[in-house]
């Protein structure tokens, strides 16, 4: 039996449950999408922290001071920082070459949740298929919903749902899926009636992530630009590789 | 607006935000579904407690000491206890007029969870017709789910997602709905497509049980015979309250 378990929150699974898997973490909006974006712009490494006082300190510390900051603290800029938190901003021009560090809340606590995996990749409906191809072989797999501020998040379940999905079509009883999972595939079938004949259309799905937490809290923030940018299914062939000893993703 | 939010699990709400609610506790598999049933058959009032301790010594020194003691632990009955947690044993021959203190683990920790609420009711598959109409009139709504020791579970969503979506089938757009509310109304929907039209049969219901983490608990213990008890769709009429100051359960 092949292992896939959905955790709906990075609180709702212990470290050692974790130990020898494979982890996706998940944060759509918008963490785990801009840092593919970031990667796939071409920056060289993104160094992701908690505390937006830690971004500093990095930044002025380490990567001998060349490190451009990035993040966002209630949707926003923060204050001194290069770059928000918006895919938009990570292009060729503003990242190619450059170390980040990169402070996020609820994608960050996820990510620091895998310290005993054996990988921790970072997926986004941008980088979908991708991350699903890196899946392909493996038998134990956790899906980690960062979620927003300790409550469980639709788009981060949907996401997962997705993955879920994906991956046991071919052969249901082959998997061993925990409530969570056969949750969050739920969601997303009932969102995507059509989605095991892969016919799921972007602009679909943006509307979709507009009626989430996340897509509602954008849309207050000025922000719903952001939506349609981080529902572009498969646009990214990259997959992040979080290094928990390190705190660095890299491809 | 009215409101009608859903945690999967206790801890996921602060007692503070049920303040002033009318809060439906789930443990479908088999809680509140249990002691619906000792309501029914004639129990007095249900004293519900968090250890197998307490349970003793509540037995021991109130209600004169003549309380039928009942609940579980690992699913079984609790050695010098009365009664166990399977519906069935609450009859009217055994329960009738007489006081029961129950000690349940998940059902209890929700239940203590709504300290500040305005109402605790406890909901299940076999009376969720009269919980629905308990709620007809309410604009403010918490449904929490109990799930099995911190962890979510298929059922209690289920369950709750029924629930959301008799309330907002009607009018969707009158209705406030947390991000676990479309989750759950989802994971319902998906089960049971037809659903709108009020058509589950218990036996389907049956099915989709097993298939959950209770249900595959139950199976594992040697009482699955209690899957089908628990999934009898509107069987009893009566809505059992939960009431924090004196941990009483009555009709």
């Amino acid at each position: 039996m092949r292992r896939l378990h959905v955790h709906l929150l990075p609180d709702l699974v212990d470290e050692a449950d974790l130990a020898g898997a494979t982890v996706v973490v998940i944060d759509v909006l918008r963490a785990t999408t801009t840092i593919a974006h970031a990667l796939a712009a071409g920056a060289r490494e993104v160094y992701v922290c908690l505390e937006v006082q830690e971004a500093r300190l990095v930044g002025e510390g380490m990567f001998d001071g060349q490190a451009l900051r990035g993040g966002e603290r209630g949707g926003l800029k923060i204050p001194g920082f290069d770059l928000g938190n918006s895919p938009a901003e990570y292009t060729p021009e503003s990242v190619g070459g450059r170390t980040l560090v990169f402070t996020t809340t609820n994608g960050t606590r996820a990510m620091l949740r895998c310290r005993q995996a054996k990988h921790v990749l970072l997926g986004a409906f941008v980088n979908r298929a991708a991350v699903l191809n890196a899946l392909a072989t493996e038998d134990s797999i956790d899906l980690v919903c960062a979620g927003t501020r300790g409550k469980v998040t639709r788009e981060d379940t949907l996401f997962a749902g997705s993955l879920v999905d994906a991956l046991v079509a071919a052969q249901r009883d082959a998997w061993n899926l925990n409530d969570p999972a056969l949750l969050a595939r739920s969601a997303w079938i009932e969102a995507f009636p059509t989605s095991h004949a892969g016919t799921v259309d972007s602009a679909a799905l943006a509307s979709v992530l507009a009626d989430t937490q996340g897509g509602r809290n954008l849309h207050a923030e000025g922000l719903s630009d952001d939506i349609p940018r981080c529902a572009q299914l498969d646009l990214l062939s990259i997959v992040p590789h979080f290094d928990p000893e390190t705190c660095l993703v890299r491809k």
